[in-house]
């Protein structure tokens, strides 16, 4: 029995949190929210958290769906291993949204908890004022 | 010679940035500062950067000796270590200063470059308005 049982796998989180990443650029909200615990917390630190993949689903389609390409540029990103899925991935990101025929930008810093391989706190920093100036025609 | 050289000292990152905060929140800008390499940048992202440790200690004295009781609890730390001496830190905090008889509460994802031993870079992420808001004494 015991021959049969595998070692645990070791998950690399920077990746992890690097495809998480990958899949929200490219608007694949169904293999992002894979990626989240069923009680997963994503907390965006200006405006409030919300609970679970289909808030998140929910929160960020109608957003996204406006952009017609979007470019998170990560600047620095960290990850600390506690166990062989279990963790903390910190990044400083520069996130661009094109929409409406210009580039919106907001410079945040995220954190990301992993427990058994899946992301279980999504909280990211950054300025509200900054990202609404952005998105202001004007600016 | 090569005898009298000794190994390179490998340097413990994330006590490195606990002891720094240590300093801040003990109000000493001195010893603080000096953790700092001459052209270190400190960026509080919403209002923007400032080089240099005279920089630094000039920017933050008016307002720390404000502050009666200060405070930083340090929720996450990450630590990547690419050298001896050399890597980055990210961490996530809620800053709090005791001021006017109330305490102002700001929760803050820092990130820090740390080069031979000394920080080069210290950039904080943070929502101004929420900042401002704990600020006014209404709140």
């Amino acid at each position: 029995m015991l021959g049969g049982m595998s070692a645990p796998h070791t998950v690399d989180l920077d990746a992890l949190v690097r495809r998480f990443i990958g899949f929200i650029v490219a608007k694949d909200l169904t293999a992002a929210c894979a990626m989240l615990t069923p009680d997963c917390v994503y907390d965006n630190v200006p405006m409030g958290p919300v609970t679970g993949p289909e808030a998140v689903r929910t929160g960020l389609t109608p957003f996204l769906g406006e952009c017609d390409q979007i470019d998170w540029v990560v600047h620095h990103q960290v990850a600390r291993q506690d166990g062989p899925e279990t963790g903390v991935v910190m990044n400083e990101r520069l996130d661009r949204f094109h929409l409406g025929g210009r580039w919106v930008e907001v410079p945040v810093a995220g954190l990301f908890v992993i427990e058994q391989g899946l992301i279980s706190l999504w909280r990211d920093y950054f300025d509200l004022a900054t990202f609404r100036n952005s998105m202001s025609p004007g600016s």
